[in-house]
């Protein structure tokens, strides 16, 4: 099968997923769940055959280590906890049908727009073979069809899985081809030009990868390529709290998107807070990055010392994803607001104050995806968010931004349901009659369908 | 100013604009209606000096007459209705703000997301000089900056209203360099370049100038090129009411892009119901271009049979915007809908039948951002949904869809307000704390710092 008609099975399987109930949607998540534990064995051996060879790449410097650990299936509970995120997905609310705009027009002429799958999604990825189990469930229980595109390194994990997806799919409503998985690495350039066929691409790997990908394809692409989040600490924090939030945004896990890369320090807050919060840093080894002024101050404070470096322009923009963290003066809220709306990358971003109305301020006039009051950056994450599952974090400023749960996955509809209603009749003046736009409230359309039944 | 420098001052303006309270906004707004009245004089000298080139231009074949109509202001009523225009986008309700979704993750650390601009909006249109009034007027409303690229044939009304809106807004707290007016022709290939300062592209222009927009940039574009609606009349339709809506649809404004262009027909109503509204169709005039079955039918009705010519292939993905209509048989609903999925632009599609289960099928089969039900395509637009105002249509499947009131011009932010929670006291095991995920009732932002303080 040619690469472009893999990609149109997609678009018209997606036109009869699009149509199917959500119980026919999790009947199909609960078939997978069944295959993926009776095919345990099968997978895990496919997976020690891509290790092998994966091995071998790493001791031939090749492959980085990160990238073996991720490859990895057989660590102990990672492949329950795979065939367990099916099962959430599938307990998750329906994100179809709901009707987030309801009004009536005129007598029997009412206007819903109701939530819908957006068609076809492309997922690229590297390493992680869960991924294409993941991804099979977010997609098939929001109703989209996907293109799985996985790297060379998981090449038999992918076929075995992908054998168990196709197997469960054919005992189930959605079509089989709603789920397709290709394979070599020199088709991305070719799918990326399917914007016919293809409505979004998602991006799951490094910044390279989603790079590249934005700037190859017409196809809007949801991700992020950077996660240069930002501190402000302002001089009324509270002291002891803001230990713990900087700590924490640094060290909870340095290689995550929300981990905090740049800390702005009011001059004020200098000799009474930095201090306090630098030696709390040094106990997890972290190197600061300093401004003269900061440098300055920590350089007297013996444990920091050792840990300091004098900063360049380029570290506050340089997302570090390491115990690293650019310290930088300055002497107002305006300024730090203007550093972080420079150089930051609209992920998320935290002020420390004791003022509701100085966080205030901020929020409102920082343009990023998270504005963050008194709380660690690392709460950015569609889990700890409430959405039960995480899609990716977008930093776009269009659809969906931040963390994404399965309704960035969703668009919507309007539905109109008229008894013969004609546009000419209606507007202003002496023959015309005008609109009633009298609000419906409906939470699901089918409550309308009972309704008129 | 050179070009990049004007588009610096419209980010730089929108990072003030997005703090703004609704009153500030709104005020501003005012402020642009009373230095309209003001300067109406003004305004239309400058236009009449743009309708003598123009005409000009038209007499040498150069500028089309419905372009020439497009950028009259002079003709009764079209300025009061600009002014008018700018007073309801006024008095439309706060599209910042909103809460869409509030969650207690724990004691004190509550989560909203909530409504805020998209950032810095590149505005693209041709001839219409009242498009930059009302646009203006909808960027303020929604506190984002825009860069306004007119066309050359209204170069001086431009000028003209671009001094009345900057005058206005020096008077006011909405920075000055938010509303940014550009004039030469060339820069357009190099605004599509600057990526880093514009978020979003909205063209309103011909089909050729959108294609071109999307072609040549990666901002996203929000918008449609084409407007192929269709209608299929399913076998137990009541005449009556086809006859009408088809009427409609076809004739109300068949240059609208809302207008239907292929009539699908089932085979069974090919004789019973086909020749009466061609019958209808043909009070005015409109051409049908048959399909060989539905030719043969209607060559027996003397009245159409003049208005008939034979199809080809081409016409069904012909967007005629005029009074012809490309008409197919087809023998089943899922024909029609195969049809529709295919050769439609995703803009708005309705089926004609009389029962609810059919029309259930057909409205969650197609994927466009309008399918209909027993009402005529022409009630696609932002005024007749009840948004108050219509920023565009779009036919992205993306972040707006379908006609766009101001709704479309936000996006969300996530604010996080804590007491000093840190990230890794969460999670599932002994010592880790888990997240409560409880849902928070708030309507506005607004609603919190009161509840707070």
């Amino acid at each position: 099968m040619s690469l472009e008609s893999n990609v149109k099975t997609a678009r018209d399987s997606f036109i009869t997923l699009q149509t199917l109930s959500v119980k026919d949607r999790d009947e199909a998540l609960n078939i997978i769940v069944e295959e993926l534990l009776s095919k345990k064995d099968t997978i895990l051996k496919a997976n020690a055959e891509d290790m092998d060879s994966a091995k071998k790449q790493n001791e031939a410097g090749k492959l980085s280590s990160s990238m073996l650990k991720r490859l990895d299936l057989s660590t102990s509970g990672k492949y329950e906890s795979m065939v367990q995120g099916v099962s959430d997905v599938k307990n998750l609310e329906d994100p179809l049908g709901r009707v987030t705009y309801g009004c009536r027009l005129d007598d029997n002429l009412d206007l819903y727009r109701v939530s819908c799958p957006v068609g076809v999604l492309l997922v690229i990825f590297e390493a992680r073979p869960e991924v294409i189990i993941n991804i099979t469930a977010l997609a098939i229980k929001s109703g989209n069809a996907v293109v799985l595109k996985g790297g060379t390194e998981s090449t038999k994990s992918f076929a075995a899985m992908s054998q168990v997806v196709r197997s469960a799919l054919s005992k189930t409503k959605v079509p089989q081809g709603a789920v397709q998985l290709v394979q070599n690495r020199e088709e991305v350039a070719q799918l990326l030009q399917f914007d016919r066929y293809i409505d979004l691409v998602i991006p799951r790997g490094s910044d390279k990868l989603v790079r590249y990908i934005k700037e190859n394809t017409k196809i809007p692409v949801l991700g992020h390529a950077d996660g240069l989040c930002s501190m402000y600490l302002h001089d009324d924090a509270d002291k002891d709290l803001a230990i713990n939030v900087v700590f924490d945004a640094k060290t909870d896990y340095p290689a995550g998107c929300n981990a905090v890369e740049t800390l702005l320090v009011h001059e004020n807050a200098l000799s009474t807070q930095l201090p306090f919060i630098a030696e709390k840093l040094s106990q997890a080894s972290v190197v600061l990055k300093c401004d003269s002024r900061s440098y300055e101050v920590l350089e007297k404070t013996p444990s920091v010392a050792k840990l300091l470096q004098h900063s360049t322009e380029n570290d506050y923009d340089t997302e570090f994803l390491d115990y690293t963290l650019a310290v930088k003066t300055v002497s107002s809220l305006e300024e730090a607001m203007a550093h972080i709306n420079t150089h930051g990358s609209k992920h998320t971003d935290c002020i420390l104050t004791s003022s509701e109305s100085t966080a205030n301020k901020f929020m409102s006039g920082i343009d990023a995806s998270g504005v963050y009051w008194n709380a660690s950056t690392r709460f950015a994450d569609g889990f700890r968010y409430g959405f039960g599952t995480e899609v990716g974090i977008s930093t776009n400023k269009i659809h969906a931004r931040g963390p994404m749960g399965l309704e960035g996955l969703t668009i919507y509809k309007y539905q109109l349901r008229g008894r013969g209603h004609v546009a000419s009749a209606y507007g202003v003046g002496p023959s015309k009659i005008p609109f009633k736009h009298e609000p419906l409230d409906v939470y699901h359309i089918s409550e309308v369908n009972k309704l008129e039944n």
